[in-house]
């Protein structure tokens, strides 16, 4: 069993506990409440959980053992998580998330049986407040760490700093999809930086090192190598999205195409196309009602207008820079075969 | 110029000189960065604030200066207001707030403006991720505190709490509303309680009793207080909006009937109206072409059913308490003599 798998087990365990321990409390405030714990268990639990797993890389980076209280500190870091992709479902109006209906949709189908008057209001409303929730029961576990107070008060900076600029990112994400405005190579980049690749490796990375009280060296180290990875995995969704398989990544083939998201593929697809693919491009992204011939066609010509070799190499690039930083660390304990490990499996997974 | 105008104002120079400083990290990100702080400042200034001279009231319990950071974690508190009311008003699909439009919809006609496919899902995803943003701002408004580490950890371990509470109470606010579905004696006075009662006066109370490093049997107390407090003043907003002034309350005589929510007051009514009575009240609760003789109608029925006497004599009751519990407080400094006038203000105050 690999290391993140071993920490996922120990995040849900913890976080489970966690869970089952707010029953009585929120219990008591109405019925909302322990339904509240009940999805967000599993909804958790449905994730690969990979960033609570980095929290552990962070916290061992030189040294054999993982500090107290890091489980504490990853199970944070995944109800933030689990906040982010529930808001993130409702304004990208993702019906699905890992091949089971989007939480949003859940309460929606719930408010049916309870004949509520507007169902999609209904669930729209109830995500938007079960996701403040998740953030919500992040920031206790932070506020209750096993750390000295200035540990905890630091990770508070980083993430309420860190968590404002994945704000603004998914404002920026938005605009792009409901506008069809081409962005450009710089605001992608960006936006791959800051919606995900930041939030996702270098937080997690970081939150485990100042547990660790790794010195300020390491942490930006960490914090540069983060964007490496994050940015090569994102590349590597962009990928899975389009030319994956379906039940593998658990979203239809092409999702991104209709919600018309401007991934760097299809930044890339667009700058190459010619006037006529263009306009065909044009009619495909952002439809509603898109085929599958249709995704069909995208894909020819992101293959015949070489974005996906050009992709490919960008990758290469990445993992390279990646593994550069990864020699930079501390080489005690496992952290940077772990980590190597990561990029690997990275670029080799399916879903 | 009363204490709460004064706190208001350094609370408004607080957060004004926060947000400035922000826009260069926000811009770096990109445009919607600086946007969102321009949005919010002037969010923020249509309140009247009180939560956050609520925190100097709790930090000035038994003493006659105000701690160091009492300022900042009042502006924090209004940052969470902020970002609550703009989740909210999304969920009650209110259009307008304190007489502009809310900002959802402001985003909506920037984006009718830009072109979005559509405005109105643009003008909600965008308030989803400026609500959030303003959390997280809140949030690191605590993590910088000067105040001991252990009080920003004790503060955070408090809001989250609470704020979590306030969530499940909202979906709560929300459930009822959908289904009209009549809800139980305790269930709205729970809903008041944790929706406005203990995070609008509770919690300010005892984080400014935090601050400045307040005993636990002061806290206690001081958390009692704020929820006869709250329940005290929402009860009261119930009464103006059905009884009040219209150009004082800033908003339509009736508009809690014609959104069907479920006050207090609607409550007594509905359990006290007759078979034939209960009829009317149906065809008149909810309904979205609510003329001024149905409103008259309504009134008619409050006064002679006895509804608002009871309610008059329910807020007399609080009112003793609240009375009660400010004279169980350490008695140095201004603060008992501050609260003991929010009451006979609020009591009085005509919106």
């Amino acid at each position: 069993m690999d290391h993140f798998d071993r920490r996922r087990e120990r995040t849900i365990a913890f976080l489970d506990a966690f869970l089952r321990g707010k029953r009585g409390r929120f219990g008591r405030i109405n019925a909302w409440g322990p339904d509240a714990l009940e999805k967000l268990g599993p909804f958790v639990r449905t994730g690969k959980l990979v960033r609570s797993g980095l929290v552990a890389v962070g916290a061992a980076i030189g040294r054999d053992r993982i500090a107290r209280g890091t489980t504490q500190a990853g199970a944070a870091v995944e109800l933030i998580q689990a906040g982010l992709l529930i808001h993130d479902d409702i304004i990208d109006r993702d019906e699905t998330r890992r091949g089971r209906p989007a939480l949003h949709r859940e309460y929606a189908l719930e408010g049916r049986a309870l004949r509520v008057r507007e169902e999609a209001h209904f669930g729209e409303g109830m995500g938007i407040c079960l996701a403040d929730i998740a953030f919500f029961l992040a920031f206790e576990l932070i506020s209750t760490l096993p750390a000295p107070p200035r540990v905890r008060t630091d990770i508070l900076a980083l993430w309420s700093d860190e968590l404002s600029l994945v704000g603004l990112a998914q404002m920026q994400d938005l605009f792009f999809g409901e506008t069809g405005a081409r962005a450009r190579t710089g605001e992608i980049l960006r936006l791959y930086l800051y919606k995900t690749a930041r939030y996702s490796f270098s937080v997690p990375l970081l939150t485990g090192a100042m547990m660790a009280g790794a010195p300020p060296a390491v942490r930006e180290r960490l914090g540069r190598l983060g964007e490496s990875l994050g940015v090569l995995f994102q590349l590597k969704d962009d990928d899975l999205g389009l030319f994956g398989n379906e039940r593998e990544i658990g979203k239809p083939v092409g999702s991104d195409i209709r919600e018309g998201k401007q991934t760097f593929l299809a930044h890339l697809l667009f700058r190459r196309a010619d006037r006529a693919e263009r306009r065909r491009l044009e009619r495909v992204f952002g439809n509603r009602r898109i085929t599958p011939a249709m995704v069909d066609e995208v894909k020819d010509m992101v293959e015949k207008l070489g974005v996906r070799r050009d992709l490919a190499a960008r990758m290469r690039r990445l993992r390279r820079q990646a593994v550069a930083r990864i020699a930079e660390l501390p080489s005690a304990g496992p952290a940077r075969r772990i980590l190597s490990e990561l990029i690997e499996s990275s670029l080799d997974r399916r879903k």
